[in-house]
């Protein structure tokens, strides 16, 4: 009787793990569309949403480095003046790696299409789950131009 | 009599815990310099050890990503065919992250100091303990330059 609690309890631990993966990946890919339907409407605090308010935040492009939730948006609003230097913002190739129930690692290739160029790249991003809520904690975007 | 048990017993799970998770720095650290030893001895397998010989492995560098050992192993001996192409690496600025008991996020600068140039840039490293070992099974790198 023991073993046949302690098997169907292993079934349903494994199924509601499962459930849970399934709805952290669901919930990351929303946080990652809110971002886009931020940037696309020239909403760059809309966008930094995503990312954790923490002075941890940690932000590498290039070989550039920058720290903080308010230097990040600094820097996006410098480098990113108009709408037409934000242009339309896309995400593809998106892979989420469940590390563990609070954490996950997002990969893919990132797209602007602007009026006189279309930069793009890859990013690297490590997601945490903090009071209820998946946020970027550290972000690594290289460029492929 | 159950409280002070419970109360000795978190502390001696705090105090394994972080035991365990400077072991863990410490041996990732170590797979770091072996990496290091080894390219700068010219030793491009010796370097790749570091890496996780998994079909999965994904390395990242501006906006080519490789995947699989043998693929990255095939791609750096091409880049670096002669001891000069290879220079003498170093790697700085290291920041180790704990995700979990079997997980780490590692960042931090490369430099090549060769006889033209000096290449240098950034690196996000996701290190998974498999089998006893920590091995890196996705590398992220930019360039500074």
């Amino acid at each position: 009787m023991k073993t046949f609690v302690l098997i169907i309890s292993l079934f349903v631990g494994n199924a509601v793990n499962a459930q849970s993966s399934e709805q952290s990946k669901q919930q990351i890919r929303h946080v990652m569309d809110r971002q886009i339907a931020g940037w696309n409407s020239g909403n760059i605090e809309s966008f930094m949403s995503g990312y954790a308010q923490f002075d941890s935040l940690r932000f590498a492009s290039g070989g550039t480095v920058t720290y903080g939730w308010k230097e990040m948006l600094q820097r996006y609003k410098k480098s990113y003046p108009t709408n037409d230097k934000m242009g339309i913002l896309t995400f593809s190739e998106i892979s989420i790696d469940l590390i563990s129930f609070d954490a996950a690692v997002v990969f893919g290739t990132w797209r602007l299409k602007r009026s006189n160029d279309s930069p793009w790249g890859l990013f690297t991003l490590l997601f945490r789950h903090n009071n209820g809520e998946w946020r970027i904690v550290h972000d690594h975007t290289s460029s492929g131009n």
